[in-house]
């Protein structure tokens, strides 16, 4: 029924990403007009009897155990890495090196040098790669970059964002394991820098330019925590919060926040952008809204505008339903699939690429320099 | 140290209303350079010591316990009237009738007859009157009638507002006596359609022009309470909900809410004009804000903007503070008092006069008439 | 990989609910375990290019341009009626008649003569049904029902809703044809009654019980159009904007409005209950919120609380994401199939059946004769 | 009238601070029964013409040019400092050596050294001593630290706080003189960090305990404009902005920023505290409202509540009006007033004291210190 090429996915990992993604996979042909199909060719998981229930739930035609297998399927087109940050590398190196397009989660890697060695492997092997900073496709926030593009904000003096949730203030969750290696520094590299800051700064880093140097402080709120694959009481070594202050080269100030203490804040991701001509913010809570202020509004009336973006002149609306509708956050994985098939058509490259997110990476390790140093770091360029 | 003018204040009633026009006589010439300066010279009720203890806590010269007294006295050059709605007319005539200034609270009386007969007596008099509709001097409200007038918003189409209050919904409240004969229909007339719908009338006729006709429905949800004169449980007269549509002479529909049983609202009065090009929305929680949106923005930047009505370019507030710093509830009686003083001093009306609240009074008369008959009445002609 | 049992669906009419249902149909077994898979079998339209567009894109098997044909097919175990108003009546009856399924677009019929007619034949063929009010399965909407089921809200006062739309404000639209059929009062019966009230007037039954009498007021502001079916300007016969007030069952009161020439609003659908005990309220444009009062708070703290309902607790979302991740529009109809397939296992009814819509048919039916009488209007018992 | 106690008010210097304070001397005795009297005996400033108006607008019964001669007179009992920043020392420590009441605005001094020697004159002294931190006395203010000290919170985790303007955008704005002194770095000593973040930091401090160490950043983004005083170009000493990170006592983190290049926000001071328990925040622009979560309500009903500070239950507010009528900014100086009276009366001290104000004053130090140095500073312990 349809004259599309097909694009045959490897899923490797079948977790909350996993899920994710294999909606966007699975519903982007009935929103986008793009010149591929993605076909959930393979999930691959070291739990047989998860991944085959993963791939009966999504659909998957098969499975397997080792991700080294997948990589060289021949009907494999696509390799998704879904998998926990320190195995992000490995798989991806494979994967580009085996001639496959590369989709991997993020943080890209678990430091700058890992995420170095990615983006030579990817660029070694010329194939198309990309990173899910999924938050750059909500409407809302593709339509802010659109407005800084315009010059609608002029100079900008600031940029501030958080990150706030509040789902590890018992201290009786265990670290470690399946769902819980977030909070398994082993795993993940870092806490709420890696996972939640990273976020952050990949829109900041797009909406307005280059960090230039930081200033953080972290820390750890719960000192000890049971390990779930170990069974023991063990030190945990993650950020439970992060903070930073920055210079951006275009001269503004920047102010981050992240944290998982936040009572009351389940993923409160906010940004907020003041230009000279014009200011605007956003948050996950009411993704569906950009608030706009506009200096050139006549004076008396001027004031905030919620924005509800749902129209067709807005990004990606058109695609979906009427003004007034909204949609939500798995919506955000369409769209970059929409827009990685399109690009892939076109052998355009689809940001954020690895070469993009190399950049966060960047900017994490120099935050977590600084935490630990107690003094500013210059982030180091890529 | 002051070449002002002076107006001699005499006060009938010490209610919660005499305090907001007290604070607003003794605060106007701080804040606006009217050629008139108030004198709290007397003070007027039934019950001596209370009467005493108010003149003391505010700084009246003088108290008198019977109101044709004080409408006798040659020192006296106004009368304010804060005595329950039952005596609002005979006050308000003999003042009137002595050729004093009458500045009285609303609603204006307890039914039209009654207050074509106020009007005649402020009108053969020839002495300046007034009705204390505050709300028409929120800064947020002025600047609606100010966009209202200057077209933005074209033709309109709907008109809604509601006043939700919640304080009477205990059956064990009683009705009656000082502080609650807004309770008892022999003193207020009526309940929720006299003390709160007639604020929401009163500003829809002075945005939006006149009512035509209305359908209403009232409710007494409380059927008997003690009666705090009588000691008995007796018949509840007053309505205690009360809503009504209408059609207005400019072609908009009306809709209208009052209630003393909208758990969770305090002093919820809200209105809404939707026109062609523009709407704008307010409500006295937030009363220093006004909710505009203007379909001439650019299309993928409209929105409803929340004008914080703080700045010198808006109504009366170059009189208070800095932007951003807000005013409440009391300050709309300053205002009043400031228009009121700075008209007399030029020989003009200050609207709302009391022909101006006749017109309210006349909806307010149909929409009761209307509850009782179930079905449409036409607003009398005033 | 699947042992469910399938239902064919056979799809009459392919606008913005053909879209909506087939979403919903193709994305339910991802999330929601039920015993039945829904099989996109064939979709049916008049313009044989067009359903075969339709289908292309969202896989349908097959196509038809006649209903009845579709009606017969054997392979066709669920009739889903997306036509216009006009239609429902014959395609459902023929539909039962022939032993299917039925799934009903809403507002189920022209009039309750004809809705009573298809509530008979689905009840004499002893076949599933259901109409897509699929409001009610907005979480924080089913969330507001559980609180008054639980007896939260305790005697309830006021319930107040409201649809606002605007966007029929400009002249230059024509009535009629593809996409606009909800301006032709032959296609769609009335305006916004049954377009956009009857979704009030169904969630309205559904929380606070049954309507004993309305008085209600119709607007048509722009009084002639082009039409596209003739090409000729024509008299416009819908309602642009309704309102009306009523008496519930259980002795509240309620206000209704609905109007496509709301500036500034886009589906503002709206509604809020005022119960002794506490309150709540909702609305469309951020329908993942649910806002709630509770009178037992601690005094100095009472507040209304917006609650963001994407947790686990709340009904659905255990089915989504995590909490903080909202879902949108479309997921209310992934929620009705679910809840369809998980009843139709069990041998059971969905909500709102066709007897259920059929009370909703009668308010409406009250509501445009009071509005054509201008007087109060009982509302025949169903 | 009246048997209270007389206190005798001079004040030194008449801008905007001059206004607030005179406005709360008016009128703190119409509404707080407090054992003295406020008399507005003398004001005094440089330009006698200036003065003279604004004694004449305010009711000040003489006037003075020379404060040294307002501190000699034995008929002033209390020395209101209303003047730049650079002149506070000066001022308040001969007042407290000639035995009088000390009145100081914020911030309490140009730097450390300097508020030292101004808490040992008037602890010396033994004179009644206050500072203006008004936003401790907003009614959401005080609630949400008779919260903390309830307990309600539990453990800290999180205090951020921010205050935000726009109105030095502009460079054609001017530097120093009346009006602008605030942007001379001779008269205020800083730019943003002693004008608002004074005010997050005194309210920091009061409601999360003391702050240890900080790391700042502070930007001047218009580096020249005309001095108003010397008609010249010339370098503006002044922070425009000033960011800083901070742990706290309690091990809480801290996150500070002021700026008056926000585009959009005139007065936006805000603060948020997350604690283990519940969280809480609060801002000047909607300030008669406090948000409030709490983790111990029902799961599936937990969400922030918007508490209307404007019950009798809640801090100052039965002195005012009725539940539902909001108060504005100007209250929060009646309301420093009227607790000063009262424990004037009793012996007590009012807080902030000149020693409380030292505490901000370190931190301001300290945080000035850390932008010039770049690195971490220790707050010094006073």
């Amino acid at each position: 029924m349809s004259t599309k090429k097909h694009l045959n996915i490897g899923l490797v990992g079948y977790g909350f990403m996993g899920r994710t993604h294999s909606n966007a996979y699975k519903r982007v042909n009935d929103f986008f007009d793009v010149p591929y199909r993605p076909v959930l060719k393979a999930v691959c998981g070291r739990d047989r009897d998860a991944a085959g229930k993963f791939a009966g739930n999504w659909g998957y035609e098969s499975i397997e155990t080792d991700w080294r297998r997948l990589v060289e399927r021949e009907d494999i087109d696509a390799i998704d890495v879904c998998t926990p940050n320190n195995t992000h590398a490995e798989i991806a190196i494979a994967a580009a090196e085996a001639g496959k397009t590369v989709l991997c989660e993020k943080p890209l890697a678990m430091d700058l040098v890992q995420g170095q060695a990615m983006v030579d492997a990817v660029e070694k092997a010329g194939v198309a790669n990309t990173v899910w900073y999924n938050y750059r496709r909500v409407p809302a926030v593709t339509l802010a970059k659109r407005l800084i593009d315009e010059g609608r904000l002029g100079k900008v003096f600031h940029y501030r964002a958080q990150f706030l949730q509040d789902w590890t203030i018992s201290s009786d969750l265990p670290q470690g394991g399946a769902g819980l290696w977030r909070l398994d520094a082993a795993a993940a590299g870092s806490g709420v820098t890696g996972d939640l800051l990273a976020h952050c700064i990949d829109t900041a880093l797009w909406l307005n330019g280059r960090i230039d140097d930081v200033s953080a402080m972290t820390e750890t709120f719960i000192k000890e925590r049971k390990h779930n694959l170990t069974g023991k009481v063990e030190k945990v070594g993650i950020d439970d919060a992060c903070a930073f202050m920055c210079r951006f080269e275009n001269g503004s100030l920047g102010l981050f926040e992240s944290t998982r203490y936040a009572r009351g804040h389940k993923a409160l991701y906010t940004f907020e952008v003041n230009g000279e001509k014009a200011s605007l913010r956003w948050d996950l809570h009411d993704l569906h809204r950009l608030e706009y202020f506009d200096h050139a509004d006549d004076a008396q009336l001027r004031g905030w505008r919620s924005v509800h973006v749902t129209d067709g002149d807005q990004p990606y609306m058109k695609n979906w339903w009427v003004p007034g509708l909204q949609i939500g956050y798995e919506h955000t994985f369409v769209h970059q699939v929409a827009d990685f098939l399109e690009n892939l058509g076109e052998g355009e490259p689809t940001a954020p690429t690895f070469r993009d997110a190399l950049a966060t990476q960047a900017v994490c390790d120099a935050v977590l320099d600084s935490a630990e140093n107690r003094k500013w770091e210059t982030v180091v360029p890529v």
